[in-house]
């Protein structure tokens, strides 16, 4: 009943997490009649993020370049390799200002539930990047969601099992909580205090 | 901090209606980590949709041709004109399978808090398609909410004041529900009880 281009576009909003079919057609409602603009920006913007984003080839986040500019920045501390699960956890470390080496985000947490084992998360990725030889310590800042402690404990028994030093922010982190949502210096604490597993 | 094609997703897709920092981050991360299909299916979508989509001269509802399939059928009862807010409310009541008359899609309300008067919802095309000569009556079907109920007064006074029949659907329709969310049979019920305001 609807034209097609008009059923398509609805279609197409719910590949956004959490958008039903009754939340796209408000979406593109809104969109046609109320914000052309800013529907014309999201379309080019997608287009854009496509074809320019890839995840660096370091620190496996999203970036523009081979290797981002985190990465490539000498004045970080090359012996430090803190491992997130996503860039906003990246994003909430920086934001501590306690905290100057490098990095490498997951993309994602273990979740067997959703068929993400270790293979589908890459850990070989993870493993390989720890081993360049001047890491001295993985420092593991996943999540303390159920989630976030195993992908934790299984990451700290690979690298230990190759005689890497791995710890673990402190537990000053709520357990059951996000980084995401914390407040940066409970964040700064939980760094101080890691402790090695 | 981040690459500037992912600020620049983030800040698109909050253009997306009640889709705050925190959820246009979401959804960025997981069109490009999850769902790079539907992210390039999305962006087309947009294109195709704003470049095709125009208003439908005689209904003013969304379609790809100058007068859409609906207005343009002959079986139609042409004396019969239905008003409704959106085309989701149009859909509605086509789904009741109760009436064959044909369709003005306002494509809003009246709102004056939010500086949506009768110029700004354009109801002087309204009136000039009511007058076509062959409309009989026109029903308001708008939302029995304060808004619907204050735009289908202002529009019986402007077209009652030009000597045309109008009718409200009957209060069938429960006061303050909105027609997307009620049942195709009380909404077929208030077609057939619609008063002459
Ligand atoms: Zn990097
Ligand atoms: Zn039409």
């Amino acid at each position: 009943m609807l034209p097609s281009s008009l059923d398509e576009l609805i279609e197409a909003l719910r590949c956004l997490p959490s958008v039903g079919p009754k939340s796209a057609q408000r979406m593109a409602y809104h969109l046609l009649q109320r914000d052309q603009r800013g529907a014309a920006r999201l379309g080019q913007a997608l287009a854009h993020a496509l074809e320019v984003l890839r995840h660096c080839e370091r620190c496996n986040t999203f970036s523009e370049e081979t290797i981002c500019q985190r990465c490539a920045n000498p004045r970080r501390d090359a012996s430090l390799l803190c491992v997130v699960e996503m860039p906003a956890d990246l994003a909430m470390i920086e934001q501590t200002q306690s905290y100057s080496g490098l990095y490498y985000v997951l993309m994602g947490r273990l979740s067997p539930l959703d068929g993400v084992g270790p293979r589908e998360l890459r850990l070989d990725k993870l493993i390989a990047r720890a081993h360049d030889g001047k890491v001295q310590e993985v420092i593991l800042a996943t999540n303390f969601t159920n989630e976030g402690e195993a992908t934790a404990h299984t990451v700290a028994s690979l690298l230990t099992a190759r005689g890497l030093k791995v710890s673990r922010l402190s537990r000053g982190v709520p357990v059951g909580g996000e980084l995401e949502h914390t407040d940066t210096g409970t964040i700064a604490q939980a760094l101080v205090e890691r402790r090695t597993v």
